[in-house]
């Protein structure tokens, strides 16, 4: 197979697109995928200081690769889980690969915060998983705030985005299904989310990462029995492998048809936010659901 | 494993319901399941005159047994689609269940309509089974309106359904996610149309059809590659089994929370139809789509 666009021997086959790329023109292709979504769903300009959620992972180092060569004003934020040797394994691969690229980085430390994984999950009563993935939101979203910052980008893939609309759909969950996309304002107290990797699979990301020579964090969480959605990775893994383009046809025609009947159904519905009475983040409650978690883990330090 | 009901040696596990049941038990269940279909969508009462499409497969065959157990006034509708052997087989099975069991039945011959659907393959070139659908259900109609039905009820199941419901959510088809479910009611020149075995499984009809003796046509129609959505079957299939009720959630949810975001977006959209200019059936264009098959097989015929 021969690439398309140079003709020399391929090197990254992509069904999906009918086509295959050298490595040179394979990073072309993913550096305009991503310029394209930036543009399409005008995620941020090269006046906007972002910030990018850093975990680690091949993900989120790739797309802050890519930000920074396409010439956008990129900021790292890692959040330290605070949970032994896996966190700081990751941190270390974090501050190595911006150190190495004279990338800008800021740490938040969960221990410093009093709300170390390990303190969380002794304290808590509820799978640890979902709590860490709320207060690593809630402090992507007060750093982004705090700083100024115009915009805060994560490194969902379209694996990860697919998985997690088709989790939603399973359920009809019409909250998410109003408000779910690469884009998502800022409003209510919330900075502006960006997924600039939604187009581009998981495959592509770890393709691109290899290529780069990025060196990330691969070992999974000690304390998650299994990478989220596996389950309905493969089963669109398989549809896609029967009829190619279906990952990106369904995401694409979620945001065109789907997101917008439902997102008419949440206007009327009327729900608002009010701020945490105690830090003042966006919740429907009186206290949000990190001041909550606080309140579990000083009970628990009490005894 | 034994009878959920009655303790006795189970003969039908059912793990969606995480239960199984003897024959008579499950006899029992099969009955309930349609009765409260039925009312719960208001379907039709015993004071309704309904009429049942029969293909000769064991779900319509299955479905008219079960109404006429009940006690509701059915009538059988058969669709002779005109295709050597295949069709002589499917109306001798309809014939002879309905014979046997003095139910009363009508037939359409589509060869008396000059739609046979060999001929329609002829003439026509686009895949004949969409043109196939379209006309029985012309006829279904038709009947049921000229003869003074108030219900049309059909044979689809939970697969059925499912299958449907996830490829036109795959594509985010506004039009048929907000028109679409167990019970659709008459207007704009359509009969009501209902679905009373659409909590049931294929699996289920078929023990029902095994347990009842009921002979059903079982070959595949000579003109189709295979049944349909049978690839969504599958990955059905597979999703119920990790997680059995999946089906049923999936289309109830639909049902409650999907379905009323699309209708409301389809209501306004204002879409309408008309009468066709030759028929008088319902149409979005001038002439029905059975009208332009019509002049198709006509202009085939001059030659």
């Amino acid at each position: 197979m021969k690439c398309r666009r140079c003709k020399v021997p391929a090197e990254v086959a992509l069904p999906s697109h009918n086509t295959a790329f050298c490595r040179d023109c394979f990073l072309v292709y993913f550096s305009r995928q991503v310029e394209n979504a930036v543009r399409r769903h005008a995620m941020f300009t090269r006046k906007d200081r972002v910030l990018v959620a850093l975990s680690g992972g091949k993900d989120s180092l790739s797309l802050m690769l890519q930000l920074s060569d396409l010439g956008f004003d990129v900021t790292g934020l890692h959040v330290d889980l605070g949970i032994p040797k896996s966190s700081e394994s990751a941190r270390a691969k974090v501050e190595g690969f911006c150190a190495d690229r004279g990338l800008k980085l800021q740490v938040k430390e969960l221990a410093a915060e009093g709300l170390a994984i390990p303190l969380v999950k002794a304290a808590v009563h509820r799978p640890v998983c979902s709590i860490c993935g709320k207060i690593k939101r809630h402090f992507f979203n007060k750093v982004a705030l705090e700083g100024g910052f115009t915009a805060l980008a994560t490194g969902h893939n379209l694996d990860d985005e697919v998985a997690r609309l088709f989790a939603n759909t399973l359920r009809w969950d019409q909250g998410y299904l109003g408000d779910q996309g690469p884009c998502l304002p800022d409003e209510s107290g919330f900075a502006r989310k960006v997924k600039p990797l939604y187009r581009l699979s998981e495959f592509e990301t770890a393709a691109f990462a290899f290529l780069r020579g990025i060196e990330h964090h691969k070992d999974a969480c000690p304390y998650s029995p299994g990478a989220s959605f596996t389950g309905h990775k493969r089963l669109w893994n398989d549809l896609e492998w029967k009829s190619p383009g279906s990952k990106v046809s369904f995401y694409e025609g979620f945001l065109e048809r789907g997101r917008p009947a439902f997102a008419a159904q949440e206007r009327e519905s009327g729900f608002t936010l009010t701020p945490c009475a105690k830090c003042g983040s966006p919740t429907s409650q009186e206290l949000c659901g990190v001041c909550r978690v606080r309140l579990a883990v000083e009970a628990f330090g009490k005894g």
